[in-house]
C-alpha cells in the first residue's frame, strides 16, 4: 500500500512530516510512504536531522502551496505544489491515499476538483472522531463547508453512518443533529428542516437532536453540523483538552507534595492526558471523496503525522471509499 | 434592594430557588428577596424542607410558564404565571431585578415585551462569563438569538464592551470575533461582514478573529457570535468541564495511593473543580434590556441561584442599565 505525504504541509513541515512518516514506515509493515515536495529540500532536511529515508520515495514536486494562495489556483498554476502534485498521483491511482497538514481550503478544492467526489455525494465532509467520556464518537462536517443546505447536512448523516459502521466499527451507529435543544422546533431554520429530513430518513440511525454539553459524554455516535459550527465544536474541544493537560499539570507542580501526589496517580494522569491529546487521534478523513483523503492538524507534530498516516492505512484497509460507494448505491435505491 | 426570584424556574424549583435565596438573604446584606410564584406552594416548600422565608416577600402568581408554552403567550395568557408577574413587577419599578432559571425563550420574549429594550438596542443578547486559564471572558450571544445580522452582532459587541469595562471591571476589554480563522476572510458571509464593522467600529478596541481553541487561553475579553454558535460553545463548555472533573475523580478514586494522591494535592484540586464548575459563575444578564434580567442555568441548584441573585445584585450596584443607556448615546454621537 503506498501512502502519499505532504511534505511541505502545516506549521513543523517538513521536518514533524519526515519524522512522523519514518515512524510509520518503522511501525506499519506493508506501507510505502512517499514523500510529495521538493526533493532536494527534503534530502537535506532529512541530512541535517538524520532521518533515515530507507524504504521511502520522493514524489517531486517543486513548489509549497502557501495559506494565502487561492484554493481553486491548485488546479493551474499551484498544480505543481506538493499538495497539488499529491493529489494528481491520488487521482491517477498512482498511490492509495494521500494525507496533508497542509491548507483545510486547498485541501478540499484540491480533492474535490482533482480526485473528485463519489457519485451521489454533493460536498465532502471534513470527519473528526474525538474523545468522551466513553467511546468517541465522529464529528462531521467539522470544517469543510461553511455554509451548508438540509440536503447537504442528511447527505453527511449518510456518509457518517457508512463510515462510522463499515470503517470504525460501530454497530448501528446513533446519528444526533447538533442543536441548541432537544425538541424538534429547536435552533435555526437550517436545524428544523435538516430534523424533519433525517427523522423521515430510514437509511441512518437518527436519535434525534444533541445538545453540545452531552458530546463529551458519549451520547451519540455520531453529531451531523454545518462546517461552520463544526469547526468551533472541533476546536473548543482541543482548546479545552489543552487547557485541561495544562491545569493538571499545574495541580503537581505546586510543591514536594504534588509531585508525590502525581508519582501516585501517574498510570492514571498520563492515560487522561492520553484521552485528550488530538494527536492521539490523528486526522480527518475528507468523507465522500473518490479516494482516501486525510487533513491532518495544522500543527501536528510527528506523533500527529504518524496517526494521520495509521488512519489513512486503516482507510485503506478497510477499503472505505468503495464502501461508501456501495453503500450510497444501496441506501439510494427505492 | 429588591430582588424578584422566579420560584417555579428551573429544573429543581421551587426547593433549590428557595433554598439558594435562603444564602442569598444570610449573605447579601440590604437585599431582600421577592419570590414569585403561587404563595400556597411557597409556603409548604418552605414548611416541608424547614427553609425559614425570614426577611423574604412573596408576589403572588397562580400559576407556572411550562417550557413548551408558546414564549409570546408571556403577554398575554400566560401573564400570570411567575415569570409573567415577575417581570411585570420588574418593568413597573416595584423591584431592581428579576431573574429566573425557567426557559429562555420565554424569558427573552418577556423581558422584551414587558420590560423593554434600551433605546438604541436591536436584540437583547444573553451574555455568559465563562473561565479560561486566565481570567474569565465574556460569551455573547450566548442563546437568545439563533439567526442574526450583522448589525446585530456589531450591537452585541458594542452591549458587551459597556458591560465588560463599567460591571465587570475590565480595563479597554479587547473584543474578538468568534470564527474559523484569523484572517478577515474566514468564515460565512455573516463573519466576513461582521468583521468588516467592527473593524471600522471606533467605540470598540477590536482585536480581531479568534478561533475557539483560544477561548480557554484567555485570548479575549469578548467573543461575539450569534446566539446558536454561542449557545453551541457555552454548553460545549459545560460538557467539557463536567467531562474533565469526572476524569479527575475517577483518577482519585482507583486505588489507596490514588487517594493519598489525591490528598496531597487537595486545595489545588478543589480550585481546579470550582473553576470548571459553571455553578460558581451564576447566571448571565440579558444585555440591553431596561432593567435586570438574569437567566439562571436550566438545572440550577442552590449554590447557582445564590451565585444568580448575588450577580443580580452587582449589575444593580453598578447600575448596569442606566450605565449602558448613557454609553450607548455617547458612543452613538458622531
Amino acid at each position: 500500500m503506498k501512502i502519499i505525504a505532504d511534505a511541505f504541509g502545516g506549521d513543523n513541515a517538513p521536518l514533524a512530516v519526515l519524522e512522523g512518516c519514518r515512524m510509520a514506515a518503522d511501525k506499519l509493515p506493508g506501507v510505502t510512504i512517499v514523500l510529495a515536495g521538493e526533493r532536494e529540500r527534503i534530502l537535506e532536511c532529512a541530512r541535517k536531522s538524520e532521518i533515515s529515508l530507507d524504504g521511502m520515495e520522493i514524489l517531486d514536486a517543486p513548489r509549497v502551496f502557501e495559506m494565502d494562495f487561492d484554493p481553486v489556483s491548485i488546479l493551474r498554476e499551484n498544480k505543481d505544489t506538493s499538495m497539488g502534485a499529491g493529489l494528481r498521483a491520488l487521482a491517477d491511482k498512482e498511490a492509495d491515499a494521500f494525507l496533508s497538514a497542509g491548507s483545510t481550503g486547498a485541501l478540499l478544492v484540491g480533492a474535490t476538483l482533482i480526485v473528485k467526489r463519489i457519485r451521489g455525494v454533493r460536498r465532502a465532509a471534513i470527519g473528526a472522531v474525538l474523545p468522551t467520556a466513553k467511546k468517541p464518537f465522529l464529528l462531521l462536517d467539522a470544517g469543510a463547508n461553511s455554509e451548508c443546505t438540509p440536503e447537504m447536512l442528511e447527505n453527511f448523516a449518510l456518509l457518517g453512518s457508512i463510515y462510522s459502521a463499515r470503517v470504525l466499527g460501530v454497530e448501528k451507529p446513533r446519528v444526533a443533529l447538533a442543536n441548541i435543544g432537544e425538541e424538534a422546533n429547536k435552533g435555526d431554520s437550517l436545524r428544523q428542516e435538516t430534523y424533519a429530513r433525517l427523522k423521515e430518513n430510514r437509511s441512518i440511525h437518527f436519535i434525534g437532536n444533541i445538545e453540545a454539553r452531552e458530546l463529551p459524554q458519549g451520547a451519540c455516535d455520531i453529531a451531523v453540523t454545518d462546517g461552520f459550527t463544526g469547526n468551533m465544536l472541533l476546536k473548543l474541544y482541543e482548546g479545552m483538552g489543552k487547557m485541561m493537560k495544562g491545569n493538571l499539570e499545574a495541580l503537581f507542580k505546586r510543591n514536594v507534595f504534588s509531585y508525590l501526589g502525581a508519582a501516585m496517580v501517574l498510570p492514571g494522569l498520563k492515560a487522561l492526558k492520553k484521552q485528550m491529546d488530538y494527536k492521539e487521534y490523528g486526522g480527518a478523513p475528507l468523507l465522500g471523496i473518490n479516494g482516501v483523503v486525510i487533513k491532518a492538524h495544522g500543527s501536528s507534530n510527528a506523533t500527529a503525522i504518524y496517526h494521520a498516516v495509521r488512519q489513512a492505512e486503516q482507510c485503506v484497509k478497510s477499503d472505505m471509499t468503495e464502501t461508501i460507494k456501495t453503500n450510497l448505491m444501496k441506501r439510494s435505491e427505492p
